[in-house]
C-alpha cells in the first residue's frame, strides 16, 4: 500500500493547490490574445476594460422619417392656426438615421406634416415641397437621437473579466472597436492510463474497460473554456507514464492523469508526480472521488533553476467516471476560471426535502446526485445511485446534494442543499413517478419530453409507490398489485396505503408476466413448480413489488413453499435487473415481463396476464403539469409505440379504474 | 407610405409563420447527421433515442483490490474464529475492475484479509499466498459491480431531442456507441442592407451608421445552435436586394434581411418578399421591434410547381439594434429550436417590484430591459433606457420585463414579470447604487467584479438617490448636496429626505467642479458671470442633482438670475451627458467635473472643490453584500486608479462622515 494516500479536507486541498500556483506565479490570467470582433468571440473573456473610442450615435440623428426643424420656429402652431415653414432655411427632409442640419434641433415626423403644394398629407415620395405646414409645435430634441444617446466616447462599455454575449459584440463595435483582447484558452492535456483500458468502439471481452473518461473530461474542459488534448491510452507502466506526462507538459498548461490515483499496486500517479515535480495532495475527504492527486511537474526536469517558468500543475483524477467528472468540477473549473480571468461557475442552490435517508462518512464532503421536482408545495430531492461507477446517475441528475463533512447522514424528510444543474423552470415541469417499473414509462418519458414535461421515475415497487404518494413524494405511481382474495388490481391496496387521499386511477397497459430463462432454456423451466428444483437458481423482486405479490399469490395457491426456492431472498429492483442477473449467469430464472427478457436476449415462459395502472392523487390529476400525460393515453402514436413492445396490450389504456 | 405595415398581435404573427412552415413541411427537424463521439458533440441535439448496445459493466467486476470468494464459503468467519480459504479454488486475487471468476460472487477487500504465509496483513505486492485468513463473513455481491449496474443493454440512455452535455457523452460511449446522430445546424443567411451603413472599423462621418447588427445576429444564431453567414452590406436598391436574397436562399434555411422592414421610402423588404415569395406578416404589435416582416421566398423563382421544396422562410428584421436582437429572440429562436429538435429556450421568470412607472401603448406587448437586484426583502426591477437604438441597455440588462398588451402601463411599486438573463445567484450579488453620477462608480464596479459583486448604478441625481433610499429601492446612494446655509455636505439633506432611517455615510472622493467648454474655449468663458451673456448657450443638470444645487447656490450668492441664462432649463442627467451636449455643439458650456470634460476632449474651467459621499442605510452597511465595497475604500490599487482621474482627490476616501 502506498504511504501517500491520506485524505485532507476539501478546502485545505484547494488552498494547497492555490498557494502552490501563487508561488509559481500561475494563479492569474495565463495570457491574452487579440481576436477579431466576430461571432466566434462569444463566450470569450475580456482581459481589459473596454472604453468607448467613439460615441453612438456620433452625430445628432433623426429618429424618424420627417422634417428637421428649429423647435423655436414651431412655437404657436396649433390645429386651428397652422404654421408654414419654408424648405431649406426652416425645414429639411431627413430619413431615419440622417444627421440633423447644424441649425436644427428637432424632427417633425412626416405623418404630422402637410404639403402646401398638394394641400394633403405628404408621402415620402414627395420630399421636396417648397414649404410645409404644421399644426402642432415640437419640443427641442423631439424625435432626435442625440449624439452619445447610446454610448459616450471614453465611457466604460464592458469591464475586464466579462464573458462576451452576442449583444456585447454590438456594443463593442458601436463604441469603435474592431477587435478585442481576450484571455487565451488554457491548454489541458488529458492522459488516460490503465492496462485494462480499451478505446471506445472496441469489441469487449471480460476485464476490458471502455476508456471514455478522457472524452468526458475533454468535453468538460471545452465547456469550461479550455482547449483539451486527448492522448492515447498509456499502459500501467511507471516509465511510460513519466515519459507521456513530460511530453504533454511541454505544450500544455495543465496535465490531467486519469487514473492510477489511488494506492493500489498499479497506481503509479502519485509516484510519477513525485518523481517529476512535487506532490502537494494525495487524497481529499470528498465522495465520490477521494483519491485525488494535486501536484506540480517540471516541464524540463533537468533545468531546475528557473522555477516558476518550468512548473505546471498536474491533477491525478480518480478512475471511476463519476469521481472523475466531479474532480474536474471541483478542482479544474476554478483553475480554468482563474486562468481565463472570469469568475468560477456557481450553480444556483435550492433547499429541498430529501426523499430517502442518506448515510455518509462523517469526515467527508459527500456529493449525492439527485433528481429534483416540485410535488405540491414541496421541492423534493430524490437520491440517485451513489455508485462512483454509475455515470447514468450524473446524466439523470438535476443537481448535486451535499452531505457536508461533520454530518453522518441526513434523514428522509429533512432539508438538504442542492446545487442545481437545471433551471427552476425546467424543474417545475418535472413529473415525479414512483412505484413499480415498467418499460412503458421510458416511452412515456420520451413522448412527454415533446410536450415540455420531464418524467422522472424511481423504482421502489408498487407498494413503495403508494406509500410515497401518501407521503406526498410523487405525482403518480405505477402499480400492479393483485388482491389475492378478489383477483382485482390495486384498489384495495390504495385504500389500505392511502386512506383519505382522493385518487384517480387509469389503466396504462395489460402485460404478460412469466419466467425469464436463459436462451434455449437449458434447465427446461416450464412453470413455478420448477423453482423448487434444487439445481434451479431463482432471482426475486424486492418485497412490495407487484411481481413479488403475484409470485407469492401463485406459490400459495400451488402450495409451493418459498423456503424450497433457491434464491428466493436474492432481490432485484427492476425487471431489467432480474433479466441482467439471468443473462450474467447469477441466476437461472426470475419472474418478470416479456419485454425485459427480450431486451437481454433471454427466453420467456409466459404464465399470467396482469394489468398495470397509474395511480394519481386527485390534486395532481387536475393540475396542468399532468395534462399532456392524459393526452398521450389517447394518442395513437404513443399507443402504437407501446403495442410494439413484446407482451403488451394497449386496449385498456386510459380506462378509468377508480375516480374519487 | 407602404400599404403593408399593420401591426398584428404577437401570438397571431407567430402562428401565421408556424402554419405557413407546417404547410411547406418545414416545421420539423431539418435533417440529421452522424458525428463522431468527441468533445465537439456537446450542445448538439439528438435526433433519435439512444438505446444501450452493451451493458456497463459488461461483466461482474470487482469494485476493490482484494480477493474474489464465494460468499457461502465465508459464513462463520468471526474475529475470534478466523476462517482459512485456499487460493485458487476458494479465493482469487482481483484488482479493481477485474472480472470475478465464474464461481465467485463477492469480494473481500485486501485490507480485511490476512496472509497465512506471513501471518500479517497482506500487501498488494504479495498477491499469491497459498491461502488467506478472514475474520468476517461477506454478503453475496459485496464489493462487486454487477453486470449492468450502470447500464443494461437495450435500455434507454438518452431520449431524442436531448442537448448533449459532457457526462452524456460518457454514458453514450459506455453503452457501446462510437458515433451519434444529431440534427444538422440550420444555415442562416444574414443580409445587412442600407445605403447609410458602413462596416465595423470605418472612419465615421456624419450620417454613417456602423453596421454591427449582422454581427449581433450572427452571434445570436450561433449561440442558438445555428450556422450563420454574414453577407456584405447591400445598398437600398430593390433589384440588388432581390438578387442578394435569391443568392442567399440557395444554400441557406433562413434569410434574415436587416433592415428596410418599416414603411419608409427606402424600406424595400416587404416588397422584396412579396416579389420573391409570400408576405405573411408585416408589423407585429410588439415594442421595440414592431416593423417585423415574416414571409417565404422561393429559392428558384422560375420553378413554381414543386412548392414545398423551394420555399424557405425570410424574416425582415428591424434596423434598430435592440429591435433587431429582440426580433431574433422572439421569432428565430423558436424556429431554430424546432429545426434542431430541441425545446425553445425558456428564460426563468421572476416577479419583481418596478422602481419607475412605465407607460406603454395599450395594444402592444412591450419588452422593457431592466436591471434586477434584491434590496432587503424586495426583488426590484429598474427599467433601463427604452430607446430601440440603445444597445447598451441590452448589454446591461439582467432581464426583460413585459408590459403586456391590454395594459397602458405599470406604476412604480407594482409587480412586474421579468424574464431573467442572469441566474438568481448572480442577482443576489447585485449592489444597487442610485443617486448622483460619478466616474469613480465605473471604477468601483470594475474592482467589485473581482470580488464577486456587481455594482449597478442608476443616475437620478443626489436628491433622487436619497428619496430612493427612503423607499428601499437601493443599497446605497452617491450624493454631493451642498447645504447653502452651512457649507456642509449631505447631512441636512439626509435628515430631511430620510428621517428615521439610520445611516452610515462615507466620503468617497473630493473632486473639482467647473465649467466644461469647447476645446480652446472659443467663447472665453471664465466664470459663472459669463453664463448670462446672450450668445452663451448653457446646458444644465436636472433638478435634484448636486451639481445643480451647487450651481444655484453660487448663482444666488453672485445674484445671477437663472432667467438670464440661455439653456438653464435644458437638462442632462449625467456629467458625460453635459459633456456630450457641448462636444456636439448643442451647448457652449455646462457645470460638471474635470474628468467628464477630459473624456470628451473639452476644456475645463475649474471653479469649486466639493465632496462626494456614499450614503448607506445601516441595515445594508452591515450586510455581507457590501463588505467588499468597504474593503476597496482602503485598497491601494483602487485608490491609485481613482487618483489617476483628473481632478480627483482620494485623501478623504473612507472617512466616516456620519454614523447613526
Amino acid at each position: 500500500m502506498s504511504v501517500y494516500l491520506h485524505d485532507i479536507p476539501l478546502p485545505q486541498a484547494q488552498a494547497r493547490l492555490r498557494e502552490a500556483l501563487q508561488d509559481a506565479d500561475l494563479w492569474r490570467v495565463l495570457g491574452e490574445e487579440t481576436i477579431p470582433l466576430d461571432e466566434n468571440a462569444i463566450g470569450r473573456v475580456t482581459t481589459e476594460p473596454i472604453w468607448a473610442k467613439v460615441s453612438s450615435p456620433h452625430y445628432h440623428a433623426s429618429a424618424m422619417d420627417g422634417f428637421a426643424v428649429r423647435a423655436l420656429s414651431t412655437v404657436g402652431a396649433m390645429p386651428s392656426t397652422p404654421l408654414t415653414l419654408s424648405m431649406g432655411s426652416e425645414a429639411q427632409y431627413v430619413d431615419t438615421g440622417d444627421p440633423l442640419p447644424d441649425w436644427a434641433n428637432a424632427v417633425i415626423p412626416i405623418e404630422n406634416v402637410e404639403s402646401l403644394d398638394e394641400t394633403k398629407q405628404i408621402t415620402s415620395a414627395i420630399r421636396q415641397p417648397t414649404s410645409i405646414r404644421i399644426r402642432a409645435s415640437v419640443a427641442p430634441w423631439s424625435h432626435v437621437r442625440p449624439l452619445g444617446e447610446d454610448i459616450v466616447a471614453t465611457q466604460l462599455v464592458l469591464p475586464a473579466g466579462h464573458i462576451l454575449k452576442p449583444v456585447d459584440l454590438g456594443a463593442i463595435a458601436a463604441s469603435g472597436h474592431q477587435e478585442i483582447k481576450v484571455s487565451r484558452k488554457p491548454k489541458v492535456a488529458i492522459l488516460p492510463t490503465g492496462t485494462e483500458l480499451v478505446p471506445i468502439g472496441s469489441q469487449l471481452k471480460a476485464g476490458d474497460i471502455l476508456e471514455y473518461n478522457s472524452l468526458v473530461l475533454a468535453a468538460q474542459v471545452k465547456a469550461m473554456g479550455g482547449e483539451p488534448t486527448r492522448y492515447p491510452i498509456t499502459k500501467d507502466d511507471f516509465d511510460l507514464i513519466c515519459e507521456r506526462v513530460l511530453e504533454a507538459a511541454q505544450d500544455h498548461d495543465l496535465v490531467l492523469l486519469n487514473a492510477g490515483s489511488s494506492a493500489g499496486a498499479e497506481d503509479f500517479s502519485a509516484k510519477v508526480v513525485e518523481k517529476l515535480g512535487q506532490l502537494l495532495v494525495h487524497g481529499v475527504a470528498v465522495r465520490p472521488g477521494h483519491p485525488v492527486i494535486l501536484g506540480l511537474v517540471n516541464r524540463q526536469s533537468k533545468i531546475k533553476n528557473r522555477r516558476s517558468d518550468n512548473l505546471i500543475p498536474i491533477i491525478g483524477v480518480p478512475g471511476y467516471p463519476v469521481s472523475a467528472a466531479l474532480t474536474i468540477d471541483i478542482f479544474v473549473e476554478p483553475l480554468i476560471a482563474q486562468w481565463l480571468g472570469r469568475r468560477p461557475l456557481e450553480l444556483p442552490t435550492e433547499t429541498a426535502i430529501l426523499t430517502r435517508k442518506l448515510v455518509s462518512p462523517a469526515g467527508d464532503d459527500d456529493f449525492v446526485r439527485v433528481v429534483v421536482g416540485r410535488v405540491g408545495e414541496k421541492l423534493l430531492a430524490a437520491p440517485l445511485s451513489r455508485g462512483a461507477g454509475v455515470i447514468t446517475s450524473l446524466v439523470q441528475a438535476d443537481g448535486l446534494a451535499l452531505v457536508p463533512s461533520g454530518t453522518q447522514g441526513i434523514e428522509a424528510g429533512e432539508k438538504i442543499q442542492v446545487r442545481l444543474y437545471r433551471s427552476k423552470a425546467e424543474i417545475e415541469k418535472t413529473i415525479f413517478c414512483i412505484g413499480s417499473h415498467d418499460l412503458t414509462l421510458d416511452l412515456l418519458a420520451q413522448f412527454l419530453s415533446v410536450h415540455n414535461r420531464r418524467l422522472v421515475s424511481a423504482n421502489v415497487g408498487s407498494q413503495g409507490g403508494l406509500v410515497a404518494l401518501r407521503r406526498g413524494e410523487a405525482h403518480l405511481a405505477g402499480s400492479h398489485l393483485l388482491n389475492p382474495q378478489t383477483g382485482e388490481y390495486n384498489i384495495s391496496y390504495i385504500r389500505q396505503y392511502m386512506p383519505n387521499i382522493p385518487v384517480k386511477v387509469f389503466a396504462l397497459v395489460g402485460r404478460e408476466q412469466g419466467l425469464m430463462v436463459k436462451k434455449g432454456n437449458p434447465k427446461r423451466i416450464k412453470s413455478l413448480r420448477d423453482l423448487s428444483r434444487h439445481q434451479v437458481q431463482f432471482v426475486n423482486r424486492q418485497r412490495g413489488a407487484g411481481t413479488r405479490v403475484l409470485l407469492d399469490y401463485h406459490l400459495n395457491s400451488m402450495t409451493i413453499s418459498p423456503e424450497s426456492i433457491v434464491g428466493y431472498n436474492q432481490e432485484e429492483y427492476t425487471h431489467l435487473g432480474v433479466a441482467a442477473a439471468i443473462a450474467s449467469g447469477r441466476a437461472d430464472c426470475g419472474l418478470g415481463i416479456a419485454a425485459a427478457a427480450q431486451a437481454l436476449d433471454l427466453d420467456f415462459v409466459p404464465l399470467f396476464q396482469e394489468r398495470y395502472d397509474l395511480v394519481i392523487p386527485k390534486q395532481y390529476a387536475e393540475a396542468d403539469l399532468l395534462t399532456p400525460l392524459f393526452g398521450l393515453l389517447a394518442d395513437s402514436a404513443f399507443r402504437k409505440a407501446v403495442s410494439q413492445l413484446t407482451g403488451y396490450d394497449v386496449s385498456v389504456m386510459g380506462t378509468i379504474i377508480l375516480e374519487d
